[in-house]
């Protein structure tokens, strides 16, 4: 067995739970007490997911900002998070970065653990949320004839990484510093039919949502707003990074927050993504594969 | 800043919230919908936690086995856990070792993440558990009169360190597939006044339960029942990786467990560890230490 692909296929058999959603979902769902609990869990990887010698302020807020997402996407309210460190050189940088964006948040740090080894080194990160509203959204919901949107324009994170990369010292910040769309998770919650965040890629994520609500989704492709050159308009629509909210209204639904109509919920049919009526058969190079080679 | 109590001290400012017990504690404690959720997260580094070369599954076992010692000192039921896994070479027999942990201990995949990246390989594993009494008990709450006493016998995982380091043969299975005192744990949870489990070793952990409860702890070497030759002894009592429940009890308590009485809680004295009747004035060499030299 190698690949991402089918250590999760693995994984799958045991988590048998409903609140694991079958692990395509961005985070799991418990009921306690009456209420229900969002739960996910990142890592970043030196050299996979930050670059050797980046800023360990950056990678800090990235690390939480990514999980946030996560729970934006459910519609959830975080209530903290639970770190896995592994030390380094510059570990203060990092915990500048890490109360910066627990501030900006106004998410405490719970607990975690600390280890020695690397390089590389391995951050993971926990966060716990409370869902605003219940049904809890999931990627799963969406219904044909349902409307396709898409929070914020892809392609500033590409952009970011290409400066950070090639020290042009062009602006990087959507790179460096997602901000996770909480307030317009928790505002879509009550509405949305699906939801997820856009962590890989538009077209791959995309794919996934089509996938877990078994349709088909049709999406016009110069409909999305793009933060890059028109001449990048397919690397942004296939580039990570950008945590937006893709989500799914039913017919005649605004949504509450600023978005873009993008697309159409279809019938199962040929394929299970459409770009501009043209069939995507398969996820291959629709986005970043994380087990990837 | 280098070393984790450096970079420990640091977080704590991050650490504010109550659920977050100063990050002195095995585990987070959350009030919610009136319930207490407990959320703990514990890492894996290889070259650290385990050894190059190591079989899979009992990686993964520990993995699970230690954060689920984690939710036994607080008295709570598992509920979950989430992975954060990098990718290797032998993924099929990790799985199939989860699936045996999961399996032993009735406890869900609810979620996680997978990477590529290193060698060295880090795995994170966050346990999530209810409490099964109120309020949760923490390292805190021991006062002088009350007793001391440690379920289990040390030095088993150490003697199965070293059988397996050295290919001797003997029997390594109490090192590689530690059980957590769960079922221990719910049944003294009404009853102590302070509990923690023994990872770090019987004397390093019993220094950390006096400091966080502000007393000194008398420990009557001879009393600990060992799993080791008596030339071992003190070995035995500074080894980690036992897993078992370390707490104390208000005057007259008998414990409902298999436990052994191994020493009383006194008044903060001149130190807050006496072995023997010995001070013991700081933590060097008293335990494993995870941020190392």
């Amino acid at each position: 067995m190698s690949g991402e692909a089918a250590f999760i296929g693995a994984l799958r058999a045991l988590a048998t739970h409903p609140a694991a959603r079958g692990l395509v979902d961005d985070a799991a769902v418990i009921e306690i007490g009456g209420e229900a609990l969002v739960l996910t869990h990142d890592m970043m990887v030196e050299g996979v997911h930050f670059l050797p010698g980046q800023d360990p302020e950056d990678v800090a807020w990235k690390l939480v900002a990514r999980n946030l997402s996560d729970l934006a996407a459910k519609g959830a309210q975080p209530i903290g998070v639970l770190l896995g460190f592994m030390l380094g050189e510059d570990d203060r940088r990092f915990v500048e970065g890490l109360g910066q964006v627990l501030g900006e948040y106004g998410v405490p740090l719970l607990g975690g653990d600390t280890s020695s080894g690397g390089p590389p080194r391995a951050h993971g990160l926990t966060a716990v949320g409370r869902a605003s509203h219940k049904p809890v959204p999931s990627r799963a919901g969406a219904r044909p004839g349902d409307t396709l949107w898409l929070t914020g324009a892809p392609g500033a994170a590409m952009l970011g990484f290409e400066a950070l990369r090639d020290g042009s010292g062009a602006d990087s910040a959507a790179y460096r510093r997602p901000r996770p769309r909480l307030a317009e998770g928790q505002a879509l919650a009550p509405l949305a039919s699906a939801m997820m965040d856009v962590s890989d890629g538009l077209l791959l994520d995309a794919w996934r949502l089509a996938g877990a609500s078994e349709i088909s989704l049709a999406i016009d492709s110069r409909a999305v707003p793009i933060a890059a050159p028109e001449s990048r308009r397919l690397d942004a629509l296939r580039w990570g990074d950008d945590y937006e909210l893709l989500f799914t209204l039913p017919p005649g639904t605004e949504p509450p927050v600023s978005a873009t109509h993008i697309g159409m919920v279809e019938p199962r049919g040929f394929a299970q993504l459409f770009l501009d009526g043209e069939p995507l058969v398969n996820s291959e190079g629709l986005g970043w594969q994380h087990g990837g080679p």
